[in-house]
């Protein structure tokens, strides 16, 4: 008996000690156990777990900073688990399906994934209420509905069904209204121009006579430039400018139509109930930090790149739709909600939420950073 | 040699499972140990060491959502380590000394505290910069600022002669300007009333002609209903409200004092160095989502509150303060900068990094959440 005992403790703990203690180290003397050595197996597994997770994202994997949540993720969890719990990234670059990342971790093939919840609107429509709407919250609103609203129960709810649950992922804040080869006066203006333009807001525009498509990103600026489209809407400066966009449509629109673009972590929900329950709270912080870090990162890049478009590229017109036009472009966000609505009793309940969500939290925005530029910008 | 190895072993193991390998559970044995008995023992060590923190903080550990970083703090370093680390909190209901935190960290007496950085500026004038200054950075601007900008760097320069590792800690955004007695009509209205108003803001208000005065939280409804002071200011709606001051103070002004008031986390260094490096970063990573909470928290909660006030109590009056006297207030600011700067080197340094930070940031800040409300408010 002592001898089996010292060959399955020695056993255990060279496992212990050379490999981290796998998923299935002990197979083999399972029968002989002894109490203390199940205990102690218990232990070992739930503290030195070696687990690795591949996560696909939608983005090539060097595209900051939408894809730089999923590098601090992996960076994060990895540290705090000693390396014991990692997770490998692949970019668009790697699977070649940057749409399929859904599908991907849905079917197990990826553990994890990152990407914009709105890209699967034609899946579910109410996926769209985890990215942004059109004349939709702010990123502050948003992050509040999400974790002190029912955002997050909603989320839960949409993403059931494929055996998925999603996570907030990082947020863009207010994206730019695009680039446009001409300027946009009245609402005549819009009718028949081609724009790339994705999403719900691609309906909106369409109900105004635009003629919208999607185009890939590689190949935006060439169809930009040689006139296959008129205008196209991407992020905001930080990212923008890179894409030289500027050289070939001056004027650059405020934006609208995405107010708070919120990327997402999506679990597979089997994948996540196997990790160990330190893990699964290990995942989930990370999920949070890296979210909230890329908001800053994109707004350190943008700054920077805003300052340096007005100097180096004074050409470029910076404008606002004008307020009839927005007007249309508002009125036709509405018809398109209640067209939505009245098709889906789910997404009827979640646009009314939103609604009141979003009118006291507007009241609230008005006294915080808004009111306290309006008050001060003109102070010397 | 066996039977040695064996109770070694079983030491080890016995202590794994039931003390979950505290600080110090095999040194009588340390002299006989084999070679694979150290490495178990390192392995155990790192991976169920089993640490007690204690946190002081400045508040009731129940004053929501300032406290709330702490119990999230708690709970998710908890969670992240199966109840392995675990930090008791010590509201100022325990310990009794609301602005004693620096000193009990630097002293170790508590391992970690939770504050707000400007309380010290009687200690350092350059703690000042981590929470917030009038006329400052937005919460955004602010958290660019620190992660992406110099900020960091700062703060660990500031708060090193403490030997304190000192992390943003969870944000207010714009605070309100304060209750007030009696219409603020003209720069001459301020003279001669008395106000609590801490900080930098309180210096600024004393040039103005303000009585200045500080008061704990405690005694201020009664004193401003008796009249010992004319007003006050503390944070927004969401904790106000509580307090009861609209009934004795109807006008309630905008905010210019605190634009994006940070609490601290502030660690004990040499404490910290000792954690295992797991856990140093599940700490830095639960700081870092725990603060993030607090922003949403207290947005959510003074969106609710601010809806209440408009109809339970109907007889509280916006207003901002009239740009001239803004401006007295903008210029008395730069003045009390200057002086500083003019006394301290550091100051200045910071003082000019933070203006050139956020020369280029708020550009960027009126395109994005401002210049988006700013567009859309109008529209139905």
């Amino acid at each position: 008996m002592k001898k089996i005992y010292l060959m399955v403790i020695s056993f255990l703990l060279v496992g212990l000690v050379f490999t981290g203690c796998g998923d299935k180290p002990t197979n083999e003397t399972k029968q002989s156990a002894a109490p203390v050595k199940q205990e102690a197996k218990q232990v070992a597994k739930k503290e030195t777990k070696k687990v690795v997770w591949k996560l696909a994202m939608t983005w090539p994997s060097t595209l900051t900073p939408l894809a730089s949540p999923t590098h601090n993720l992996a960076k994060m969890v990895s540290d705090m688990t000693d390396g014991n719990f990692k997770i490998e990234l692949h970019g668009k670059e790697k699977h070649k399906a940057a749409l399929g990342i859904l599908d991907f971790v849905k079917n197990k093939q990826y553990e994890i994934g990152h990407s914009g919840s709105y890209y699967w609107k034609g899946k579910d429509i109410n996926t769209i209420w985890f990215t942004t709407v059109p004349f939709g919250m702010t990123m502050k609103e948003q992050y509040s509905w999400f974790y002190y609203g029912d955002g997050m129960k909603y989320m839960n709810k949409v993403y059931d069904r494929f055996g998925i649950l999603n996570f907030p992922g990082g947020n863009t804040g207010v994206q730019m209204g695009g680039w446009f080869k001409k300027e946009i006066k009245t609402a005549d203006d819009l009718k028949g121009i081609k724009m790339r333009i994705p999403g719900l807001a691609g309906e909106v525009m369409a109900k105004l006579g635009v003629s919208v498509t999607n185009i890939p990103a590689g190949e935006l600026y060439t169809s930009l430039d040689r006139g296959t489209i008129d205008a196209l809407e991407w992020v905001g400066p930080g990212m923008d400018i890179k894409m030289g966009f500027h050289k070939v449509a001056p004027y650059y629109y405020t934006g609208w139509h995405e107010p708070a673009s919120e990327m997402q972590f999506m679990v597979n929900k089997k994948a996540f109930e196997k990790l160990p329950k330190a893990y699964q709270n290990i995942l989930i912080t990370a999920m949070k930090a890296s979210a909230s870090d890329m908001y800053y990162e994109n707004f350190h890049a943008s700054s920077e790149a805003w300052a340096k478009m007005k100097t180096e590229f004074p050409d470029i017109k910076v404008k606002s739709f004008p307020q009839p036009v927005m007007q249309k472009m508002k009125d036709a966000t509405t018809e398109v909600f209640n067209k939505y609505a009245s098709e889906n009793k789910l997404f009827k309940e979640i646009y009314i939420n939103q609604q009141a969500y979003i009118k006291k939290a507007r009241a609230w925005s008005k006294m915080g950073e808004y009111g306290y530029i309006q008050t001060t910008d003109s102070l010397k």
